[in-house]
């Protein structure tokens, strides 16, 4: 583009925006990176549209003059989805925060794109409902419809995918569309809604959101519970899993991430692999769970749980979790993360975490697991000096060999951070031929490659 | 197509399955023709895959020859989703019936998709686990993914879009690829599972599917309460799933639906409004869900339930609302039956239900409904004499009413049926402009339109 059109279509979002569009720099390279060790791409623009309508504007503007559109939520991304790879206009959706309406009696709610977790739950707070899915930042609600996240209640509630009932979606051609509905199932035409959801703004951009709304639980009981091995966790985990054992959180902690954890907030966990667990339901059923859950980690050598039930407690005793990113860091200073992901069939899953553990030993690196281990998901957090030659390589030679033996298990490379540009090279070996029917589908509804250019498929 | 052409195809079908592919009268026209009121359209010929490869092959000489292809499983559609309505090849799924893998591990099985419900339970049968989704009649597990089918359970368990990990398809292209992976959850890339599901046929053709196996519950208790009025059964439905009691099926049968069904089967429950109950766990826990749904019965004038949990009894208890079909044509000799659906928020569904009885009744037609209430989904069984003069007409309008009325209360005009050609004039007023972003992905994965032409996509 010349400097002249460059210009005009500048001035065209100066009409539409007023000084809610900005080239500041320093603007720029706060837009330019999420929570990844991607190097910042700042984008051309930075624009906070207000409506549905107003990102209907910019992205007739941005088709006009052929200008990429990247959105922007709360900039928590993992995996370099908000870098502007070509530059453009990026969305920041923080203006469009609304809850739009609130309908209780069909357990739904409709919000903003912008809207973030943490006012969510402000807004929930007392409502007798909640909404389940919580990755561990402050993400809007649609930055993760877009990255299909989940969190630590996958395992009983499902992830975005599952909690989406209906989107406005804005079109590359800026024309507005509605899929879904409020009704809890349909069977009429594709399902636009699963399509949207985990796209990563290559298909459009996400306006607003009817969320599935889940009863608050009667009573919520949590229990910490240490093993002898990875496996013996893992198996606990499985059990669960095939009795039908409604568990709300089933996280695996290894001897690594508990050494932390116990550094970071001094607290004297056993250094082993541990389970935190977190139970919903009425004090009669949770009793039910935990008593289930506790025989199966007796038979493999598990300690005896403590638990609590009263909410400041339960609390304090899942603070450890909480901390484990900060804890992490903390063992390494002057370091920044690394995080990955990968999800296996639960079969799998001790398998691929001991020979994880196995290959970030034999490498010298130091990388504690987490685990949403009643999905067979977990991440990797891998602490990186950038003063120290080498250690980046390193941390992504072991993401990359982590990937691969995820996929050779029949798993997938990423469970919930997406795939971003930094887990882009792997989409090809994970889906094969499929990849040409996702890219027959971005051609058709994104003919030039302006929404969101470069992430999500493989050229 | 000259006739020449036609020979060639046939010849070409033929050296590619031999006798497994036929011209034959009465073949073609038991092939074009569900379980509805649709005139019957038969299909050119009719061919029986052993294999996805199979498969391919056919799909590349329809290709060549531009002849439509449409899959056909146990012809139980309700919508007239089989009928070959541009003639072409039928593939009847019926020999790909094989169980390929069993993965109790990882809680899942892969079926080729000409496998039965009735088949695949008898297989699960004792192995302590089950497929929830069962719609009322025994379909082949691709036709209702390909439906996006649900049936009793969905409340609980949901629908076929919930319990398919992975699927492998043919492209109209002739390519093969599979969609997804055994891993519970994955962020990578567009969710190509979920738009194969309930894509008709249109997109491709379902050779297999894995899918979610649930572990059988310890227990089984089924209840019957009768309510004085379709709203205080509804409200009851409604404060069930407002408290988060997860309970397995709840199901209504109209006041005129028990008269059938006690005539048909010679019982004596009363003839109101109502509620048959499943609930799934332990017996501990159910014994509370059943308090907690008594309780709210009991608030608005519900019976004292009656209630079995063993085995036989059960069954016993669930054999009038599987009767239903049955029991309302025995109410009408002669007559056949026309089935609709639709589903509304909860909140509007006692409101459309009393509307969609009023209208039945001021329009001198038989009607009874029968409704998975717990999603706001119900159907309408329409006995229909095609001797009667006009009585297809005032059925047809019936349901065109009832269609409105959904859609007006937010609701879609299939919970669970699908649109074939039946709902086929109502998703443009159901999906607006989303129907565009529809056509756009038919047109990119079959820019010819051969996969079962005339279905789901109106024109």
């Amino acid at each position: 583009m010349d400097v002249q059109q460059k210009q005009q279509a500048a001035s065209e979002l100066r009409a539409l925006l007023g000084d809610r569009v900005t080239d500041r720099a320093d603007v720029r390279q706060a837009h330019g990176t999420g929570y990844s060790y991607h190097t910042c791409m700042p984008p051309d623009w930075v624009a906070f549209p207000q409506s549905a309508e107003e990102i209907a504007g910019i992205v007739s503007i941005c088709s006009r003059y052929q200008l990429p559109v990247v959105p922007f939520g709360a900039g928590t991304s993992l995996e370099g989805h908000v870098l502007a790879l070509q530059g453009g206009v990026c969305l920041d959706m923080s203006r469009m925060n609304r809850i739009l309406e609130v309908d209780f009696a069909n357990m739904c709610l409709r919000v903003e794109a912008g809207v973030t977790r943490n006012q969510l739950d402000a807004f929930l707070d007392g409502s007798g409902f909640f909404f389940p899915i919580g990755p561990g930042v402050n993400a809007t609600l649609g930055g993760m419809a877009s990255t299909r996240a989940s969190g630590t209640n996958a395992v009983r509630y499902g992830t975005m995918k599952d909690n989406v009932l209906s989107l406005t979606v804005v079109l590359p051609n800026g024309q507005c569309i509605k899929t879904g509905s409020k009704a809890r199932k349909s069977s009429t035409g594709y399902d636009l809604t699963r399509l949207f959801v985990g796209s990563e703004g290559t298909l459009g951009v996400l306006a607003d959101l009817t969320l599935k709304l889940h009863p608050y639980p009667e009573a919520i009981y949590a229990a910490v519970c240490a093993f002898p091995s990875v496996e013996a966790a893992v198996n606990t985990a499985i059990k669960t899993i095939q009795n039908g054992v409604p568990i709300a959180k089933i996280e695996l902690l290894d001897a690594l991430l508990m050494r932390a954890v116990n550094q970071y907030a001094q607290l004297a966990y056993p250094e082993k692999p541990t389970l935190f667990l977190e139970f919903h339901g009425s004090p009669v059923e949770i009793e039910g769970q935990i008593r289930s859950v506790q025989a199966y980690a007796r038979e493999v050598g598990g300690n005896e749980f403590s638990w609590e039930k009263e909410p400041e407690a339960r609390l304090r005793l899942w603070q450890a979790r909480t901390d484990a990113a900060p804890a992490v860091l903390a063992m390494v200073p002057g370091a920044s993360l690394m995080s990955t992901d990968v999800c296996v069939p639960i079969s799998r899953l001790a398998q691929c975490i001991v020979a994880t553990q196995h290959d970030i030993e034999k490498n010298g690196l130091f990388a504690p697991i987490l685990g949403h281990v009643g999905d067979g998901n977990f991440h990797l957090s891998i602490p990186v000096n950038p003063a120290i030659p080498g250690q980046f390589e390193k941390a992504k030679a072991l993401n990359e060999r982590l990937v691969q033996r995820a996929l050779a298990l029949e798993g997938t490379c990423s469970g919930e951070h997406g795939i971003g540009v930094g887990k882009l090279a792997y989409m090809a070996a994970e889906h094969q031929e499929a990849v040409g029917v996702m890219w027959a589908i971005k051609k058709a509804l994104d003919p030039t490659n302006l929404m969101n250019p470069g992430k999500l498929l493989p050229l």
